[in-house]
């Protein structure tokens, strides 16, 4: 594991909120990062379908640490901004969110990413994110 | 408690994923909803904030209901998409969103939401949102 | 060409806007459309570059005509929102807007598009959208 | 007229695209702009309609100059990026774009505005942005 993917799985291991969905960094390349939670009935809306917010959680993960793969060894990451659409029910036994790096800047990082629900093996595309991801100097801790 | 508020509530605590965030519905008028929910170690990000899906969710959340609020009455919500900014970390006792609806059409609701953290009962905006929310025709249930 | 390429580009001959940037619709299948469009100081913003509203336009035509391609006979499109991300400046001999359909339902298609700045031949990218277009009962004109 | 201002109205009469569209720079306030073009028919859509890029176009420059207004005196804005959201067609004599800053930081800046249709005297919204605006170096030039 390189310094990059250390770092990055340190960090996702530190959001209280991954650990509450179950959710789990499947794999780390520099650009792109994949993440995945089970269907658990705790965070679902009205209509029993896993909730927005949490696929947006592991989209906004997703696409942080995609940011954090390639920016400087020194560099922390914030979210600025993202847009997500809907594009069918969350339902599934297991929802993945994978995110790629479109533009790293000095400042910036622009990542797109896509969510998918599993069912028996096989994914169906559920919701697809645009994000502005800003690199900031490591707090010392 | 006129009708449509009943309805809103009675979604409300259907989500599974507020109850779990400990999320309150505060208020409910015709066109806007405010929600909010206190701070959680079980929801945060790396750096002990809680979590930008989080913040995301109780936005969302507060769109939805806010378009249901005016809906007619056959029908239900669901978000097609959504934009948020965050504007500062979210460090607080508690979070409130408050949303609003800008447009609301036969097909389409347009809702604006901001969120705010509470610190010894002063509020400070930390997130802004900009929602596109669908009516489609209640299920039977 | 077939019925749905002559639908698109029969429309996109009545965009004065596309006509007044001199854009040109390079290639429509279907989900899929190229619209392209040259240099011109009269489109540009306070540095000389071409301003982000006219990438912006050719990539909503884009996208509009994208879903266009792809929907019911009797259906005309129509912008409901869109997100766009500048990567780089829009600095140029033309500019070019690709746009995939990513999902197409009975009332809304979600595209995204890309656009390129082209110099000598080669490409660069420039921005990337995210849009949400709604299929209309076409009126009798 | 203050330094602000001078340097915002210096800026927006270097925007090609402004002066082909006709628009005006109604109003610069500390924080906030107001925009405004006529009617065109080189401007519209399929429908004869004020193209969405163009209605996008004074609201981004409108944002920018909002964000402007309020930067360093050596800065430079940026457009990062902008989600819109067209909630009625781009019908009337002359349209309005008025920004406000929502936050401004370091580093970016985050503005709404609102664009109306404006008829008889009459205003009607027509469409809502929130965007993302960089402050950058000025280039010497």
């Amino acid at each position: 594991m390189d310094a990059n993917e250390k770092k990055v799985r340190a960090s996702f291991a530190k959001q209280g909120l991954m650990t509450t969905l179950g959710a789990e960094m499947i794999s780390v390349q520099p650009g792109s990062v994949e993440i995945r939670c089970g269907f658990n009935a705790k965070f679902t809306q009205q209509n029993g379908f896993v909730h927005a917010g949490v696929i947006t959680s592991i989209l906004d993960s997703a696409c942080g640490y995609a940011a954090l793969s390639v920016a400087p060894a020194e560099s922390e990451v914030l979210s600025v901004e993202f847009k997500v659409n809907f594009l069918a029910p969350a339902v599934g036994e297991a929802f993945v969110a994978r995110a790629v790096v479109k533009r790293a800047g000095k400042t910036l990082t622009i990542c797109s990413a896509d969510a998918y629900a599993v069912n028996g093996g096989r994914e169906k595309l559920i919701a697809t994110m645009l994000a502005t991801i800003m690199n900031i100097a490591e707090k010392a801790s």
